[in-house]
């Protein structure tokens, strides 16, 4: 939950980006069963395509890019189409995830390849990706310079890469017994940490803002994109099912996150449990687990990784001059992190 | 096999569009396995990621985007970075075409996704896709106006999302008993001629083209498409299994082609039979297919289409000056087509 001036810029925001999104999204004609695993996708459409308004995520990224904008003295709405590429490109990544995941279940939702199956699904993520695209050559139509896209394209396109090698590496950790803690971070750098980074400085281009402003509001959400990757990987563990909403322990999963991998380089019983022993892990097996991460460091660790990925993102925005936008910037970073201050 | 002036022209070519494609993909720091998929599949490497030179397919789209530069008056050398752009983003689809039609051989090698598992497979196709978008950028630092890149970027991505628009409809075919002569052709225009038509505007655009140019270039390019995909469809029915290396014909797997469903829609006994018994087809019984959809006009009628585009192509080329470059077009579509004249 969001507190109440942060859900004003929220509600703000949120219709004129889903707007754009719809507009790109709906812009040509289309076989009518591939528009509507586009729009069911985003929430816009039941699997029927009836018009509906399913959960679709919190659009955390787009408007991080529209604040990025105005906390450089833009017109957020100049910044509208970068935005809607931005949440398209991270919602073609997760129809892909879902198929390479496996997972079944999104946002409560059938995934698009458990529904139409895996070949269609492949197929609209790559149709979701080029609209990505084709959004963010709406820049040009807002009014932004043709040098000022070209740059929006390097970030965008460098991006999409970097997810692309942390969706590897993720992908690849699973069958190894072996991975650091460095690795790990690594990963997440480009699975999580990339395109968030990339919606702060594409906001910033979009005002035409100086490198040390565009580079500072890369900074910032590169370090919040790494505080929030590594406070989930906590509560995975150490949270209470009842407000994550997961139904059990990302330890049950084997899941190789940084409190596990950390502790697993120390804590020999660890490392040879959770990756020596393909087993199913009982109930009073997790929780002794959960008890010998927590004594090797495992998660104080995390902590205080995360600790650092925060202060980094707030310390970067003093390069901005002080304003709304950039409050907001700070005061959705505390919310999101669950920060007292 | 091409006749000695066009071999001497792909020969011109093809080295350094290949360079440019390997200068693309090698560009940043990957993982030792990631990379190796992406040259793999490329035919630069082997499965264990060292240097081959496998066979990569005849790499027409990309000469294709050099001859029409040239056509248009523009050195070549500066439409390679567009050329390995169209190279890769051909490629990409190939990656994903092979997991959605559970193809497991592609040029005689293992496909990627039978290599590495699907999961990691979609990824590199992900990777390819941003790769090729990378690819299209260094037009910048060729010398390309920053207009001229963006507007490279919408015929790129509008054909990205034509290919998909294609392939949807390709594998919703496969499931359906009711697919028209007309929709077909809608299909192929997405799958095939769409990138081919994209090759030769995006050549012009390198040149500068006038529009009109560059549009009579784009019709060449989706009449070349289509006829050549025709052709195919005829081979795959009617030609001689030795020289089209198919090992067995289309009907054997009741491929949807234009010959089978245009007789399908005048032939009840070839429609019940193809579409409406699921037993495997015998020997004789497609020996029977073919004759029957031969006389309902099936091959007479896609032989038409074939020769209306062709014409369509080469009637084209026409609105450009006469040139070198101009005639090699006509004569690799000629040689493509295995016309006389």
């Amino acid at each position: 939950m969001l507190s109440d001036p942060l859900a004003a810029t929220f509600a703000r925001f949120i219709g004129a980006i889903e707007a754009e999104m719809r507009a790109v999204v709906n812009a040509t004609a289309q076989p009518a069963r591939f528009n509507t695993m586009l729009n069911y996708h985003l929430g816009f459409a039941d699997e029927q395509g009836q018009p509906t308004h399913a959960p679709a995520g919190k659009r955390i990224r787009p408007v991080l890019t529209l604040l990025c904008c105005e906390a450089c003295g833009g017109d957020w709405r100049v910044a509208l189409p970068a935005a809607a590429a931005i949440e398209l490109l991270h919602n073609f990544s997760l129809i892909h995830d879902d198929i390479e995941d496996r997972d079944e279940m999104r946002r409560g939702r059938p995934t698009v390849w458990k529904l139409w199956g895996e070949a269609q699904a492949i197929n609209a993520g790559d149709a979701m990706f080029a609209l990505a695209h084709l959004a963010l050559l709406r820049c040009a139509e807002a009014g932004a310079a043709s040098a000022q896209v070209v740059r929006m394209f390097h970030v965008f396109d460098e991006t999409c890469l970097q997810l692309t090698v942390g969706q590897h590496l993720d992908l690849s950790f699973e069958s190894r017994s072996d991975v650091s803690a460095d690795e790990y971070l690594a990963m997440i750098g480009g699975k999580t940490a990339a395109l968030i980074a990339a919606a702060c400085r594409i906001g910033a281009l979009c005002a035409n803002a100086a490198e040390a402003h565009a580079e500072a509001l890369e900074t910032f959400g590169r370090g919040l994109g790494l505080a929030f990757q590594l406070q989930d990987d906590i509560l995975g563990i150490w949270g209470d099912p009842a407000s994550t909403g997961k139904h059990s322990s990302d330890l049950a999963h084997r899941k190789k996150t940084l409190p596990v991998l950390f502790a697993a380089e120390r804590d020999p019983a660890v490392r040879d449990r959770y990756f020596g022993d393909p087993r199913p892990l009982t109930a009073e097996e997790i929780e002794l687990l959960r008890t010998r991460i927590e004594h090797a460091g495992g998660r104080s660790h995390a902590e205080k990784m995360a600790e650092q990925a925060y202060a980094q993102a707030i310390s970067a925005l003093h390069a901005l001059p002080p304003s709304n936008a950039r409050e907001s910037l700070a005061q959705l970073a505390r919310e999101l992190l669950n920060r007292s201050a």
